[in-house]
């Protein structure tokens, strides 16, 4: 591959005349769907790419979202000189406004990207804070010693990019989330012109995307689900039709409005998010909604069911989205009636299996139909849209990223069979400090700290590993809290032992439960005071002991057992 | 469809002389896939058709198990004349040991079946007490006014059976689980031919499964894994293999023996529930291990590598089974090395996907090479078969069953193309009381007490929706307890309030919170006391809204608050 030392841009020619390297340092996305964020240094300059959360895992009970660990973004927070975000999906831009409160720096998008970042930035009342550029896709933006353009792809949501990085030290390929649609919705095509002209330039590295990885083939165009839309529609033209989807797939959204109009229906749209992103769409000139299509939900009711459509968030089964409101029968302005046709347009996400199956459940014991088969197209590229970018781009490495490990590996596979090697393909941890020019071998240099960062509530990282292991204790087997007084410096009970348990078991069914549960605190008590010991932490440890042991004989469970001593 | 009334059996004839009628109860597996339990009665007779467990849901924090109640069955122990398995998985026989205890009645199965449930018995000790009978394909056993005829079918586990019920009300042929396999590897194909005959006599209803009725075509026969493994085998010839699947897949094991076995390798097991079945199937003759192909795990290392083969349980990912110990590294006997070949002859079963992953990525990251698709096929007969049955069997009603309310709807659909109308299918719900006969027209008729019972440690029906929504509660935002003393009868305060909580949030990080906090419960007490309130329990109210409202505004967090007061 030829690459050269020498990049012209912005008119200038720019040379690495002391041979610095570039590092490229992912702070989040390597382990997960989620959490994307990848910063790239050169000397004194620091771009971020992509600041986006992920939904927490199971196992983390009670946390609402988790974000990156920016500590090397804050000690370095002089060095960045922007965010630059490929698109506006919350696994890409969903930790902004907690990032932005420790790292200041301008943010970078498409006029929609920055749209539902603005939307976003006004509910942490940061939007006048943070400097914003709209930039178009073609056009470049000059941050420190880096060039970055933004290149035109396709995506489950419009203005989609891809970034070219130019470095002194070399060319980097960034795809975003990208599919290669030929027949876009809106707007145009992948600008698989511009990879390859870039390509032929020679590209150091290219960070692609690894979400479908794993899937043989090409995925279809989004204008595939309009047809079977119709299809659906020209079938049910006696009920009541309801549409679930993603909020943010305007153009999904688009295609609903578009059958509607042509079967002559009215369209409702519920869901705040969904509601918030189409207003945001419709303002920028994103959507195309004929006239007297849209409604208010409250209107529906002076349309015969057979002439209206209702668009709504919920297609992932989330508890507190329209769908889910309406399938348990709790949804104030929608009831779901017989022979209501509901569609979901979309598939299940990995672990949203079971809430989507409870929906579709609940909907068809109401009798309604329920289409949930084909009426979705993913917004990822599979194997073969991955292999064209990497034949357009060339890149001296591959960078698989965006994805689990396993997803990561597919890349790195199907790869190998292009000719990469295990020199040439970096599989990146979160953390990694990647270093790499166009003189010597890259090879990763070092780690800097990085992780995750749990968001409860109001509290940013006020959950940690304890407070979230006590979560799962008292969530397995419940609390079982032993009250006592104690006279000051003795083992001498002036009161209780009480013994109360939430989570436990009932207690009016284990009545001889507690009664043996009061002996054993009463006995490891009195064991303390033949003992002499007055110590109140060694008095509380025995009753843990012993109130453990004997609950477990007993039940089998192993409850958290809290003794709280009070002195009078 | 011709249906006679005078039904010929065991060389008698009965005859419904007085039209009782037959009743079809289902005590489970109406709503889920699992539980499958359901009575036959009639007149002073009932048997009943398979007694399984289900896994417990995701927001039932702590269960183990979940099993169906059966106090329709206790109300009416002395007309059940015993308990009919189909097969052997958890699904259909994890709750007799439960159930048995409340219910004595003998049980009827096929041989390994039979073995499988004896092994559970033995665990509970009851092994001594119930009556069990092995039954043949094609023989019949006669319990009360019910003959019940066993008939060879095949599934994911050998020796399953569809049942053929003589009723004097008609014959009722229930499928069991089961795909059409015309190459099995242990045994006969299903016997179809039978289920001709039968439905020549004229079938009064069809209860068939419906776990792939969402699926179109055909299953794969289990031999084809076979093939594939092969395959697989043939193109790692230098690595060592180690196989996950399911411990009740005898066929599958046997398959995977006979592979090795063809590339003269060395096979060990590891894991509990594999271990005991293959030594169950193993001494039933079910399963054909070549000499001296099988080892103990320790004696792994005195071969090389490639000459080795493992085969494991944990491909659904289980936490605590050996597949996940070993991508943990805590597995204390089995290494992965980099160049281990691990597949995964299983597909995650809904709601498993995650844990599943988690596997996958861990093992990529160990460098080892896994293969996870393709390696399966399932055991569940998919929308061809279930047509086939549906054809040779011609019953007058059809009851979809096995499979929540999608599956049994998407087999109410398919067969609504073979002529069955919303009369003459019944999508009953658990608790729901068919009635019917050759004479009339069948009906729900009634609804008997129906539902789940939680099983935590040795706990059966001790933890209710109240002690599980504490669990959920404790989970989310964790606890805070505040304790006091206050003088008998009064609001006086003599020592306190003392606030601990778990699960909540660091303390140290959050002090000023907590001295907040303690204001707050001052306040209340303070009020309480200028009311001249000595009402604890309206003390305790008091703390519990202010300090929650605190909390809520403070921290957008709901814990759950336990004020505990003591008296000295």
């Amino acid at each position: 591959m030829c690459l050269e030392t020498i990049i012209f841009f912005g008119g200038a020619v720019l040379k690495n005349v002391n041979n610095s390297k570039l590092k490229i340092i992912p702070l989040g996305g390597m382990e997960l769907i989620g959490m994307n964020i990848t910063a790239f240094e050169f000397e004194d300059s620091i771009i971020v790419v992509d600041c986006g959360l992920a939904f927490p895992a199971e196992d983390m009970f009670g946390i609402d979202l988790v974000i990156p660990d920016v500590t090397y973004l804050r000690d370095n927070a002089d060095k960045v000189k922007g965010f630059v975000i490929t698109h506006g999906h919350e696994d890409h831009i969903g930790a902004l406004p907690y990032v932005l409160k420790d790292v200041e720096a301008a943010i970078y998008a498409t006029k929609l990207t920055m749209g539902i970042i603005d939307s976003k930035l006004k509910e942490h009342n940061l939007q006048k804070k943070i400097r914003r550029k709209v930039v178009k896709h073609g056009q470049s933006i000059n941050l420190g010693s880096f060039r970055i353009e933004f290149i035109k792809t396709n995506h489950s949501i419009v203005d989609a990019s891809a970034l070219a990085i130019y470095s002194p030290a070399g060319i980097i390929v960034h795809t975003g989330d990208f599919k290669v649609d030929y027949t876009p919705v809106f707007g145009d095509a992948i600008d698989l012109q511009r990879f390859g002209e870039i390509g032929k330039k020679g590209v150091l590295a290219l960070m692609c995307e690894s979400t479908n990885a794993e899937r043989p083939g090409f995925t279809l165009s989004e204008k595939s689900v309009g047809k079977t839309l119709d299809t659906i529609f020209a079938e049910h033209t006696e009920n009541r039709i309801i549409v679930a989807t993603f909020a943010s797939n305007v153009d999904r959204v688009q295609q609903i409005i578009n059958t509607s109009y042509r079967f002559g229906r009215k369209v409702a749209i519920e869901g705040r998010s969904m509601v918030n992103v189409i207003s945001i769409a419709s303002d920028l000139g994103y959507l195309d909604i004929p006239e007297n299509t849209l409604i208010e939900t409250e209107q529906l009711d002076n349309y015969p069911c057979e002439r209206t459509v209702f668009i709504t968030t919920g297609s992932q089964g989330e508890s507190m989205a329209a769908l889910s409101r309406m399938a348990e029968g709790t949804h104030k302005k929608v009831k779901i009636r017989p022979n209501d046709t509901v569609i979901l347009s979309s598939n299940p996400i990995p672990g949203n299996e079971k809430s989507v199956s409870k929906i579709i459940n609940e909907l068809l014991a109401m009798k309604a139909e329920v289409i949930y088969h084909d009426a979705h197209v993913s917004g990822h590229a599979c194997q073969e849209e991955i292999k064209l970018i990497y034949a357009l781009v060339k890149p001296k490495y591959a960078i698989p990223i965006h994805g689990e490990f396993k997803h990561r590996t597919a890349q790195a596979e199907l790869i190998k069979g292009l000719g990469y090697d295990n020199d040439h393909i970096f599989m990146l941890q979160t953390g990694d400090v990647l270093e790499l020019s166009e003189d010597s071998e890259a090879k990763i240099v070092g780690k800097v700290p990085a992780g995750r960062v749990l968001v409860d509530g109001l509290g940013v990282g006020d959950v940690g590993n304890i407070v979230l292991r006590d979560r799962q204790h008292l969530a397995e087997d419940g609390i079982i809290i032993v009250v006592m007084t104690l006279e000051r410096g003795s083992a001498n009970v002036l009161s209780g032992p009480d013994i109360v348990s939430r989570g436990f078991v009932y207690v009016r069914e284990s009545e001889s439960l507690m009664d043996g549960a009061r002996l054993v605190i009463s006995e490891a008590i009195e064991r303390c005071q033949e003992k002499g010991t007055s110590d109140w932490s060694r008095i509380k440890s025995a009753i843990k002991d012993d109130l453990g042991e004997f609950v477990w004989k007993e039940t089998k469970r192993n409850p958290m057992i809290l003794p709280i001593i009070m002195e009078v």
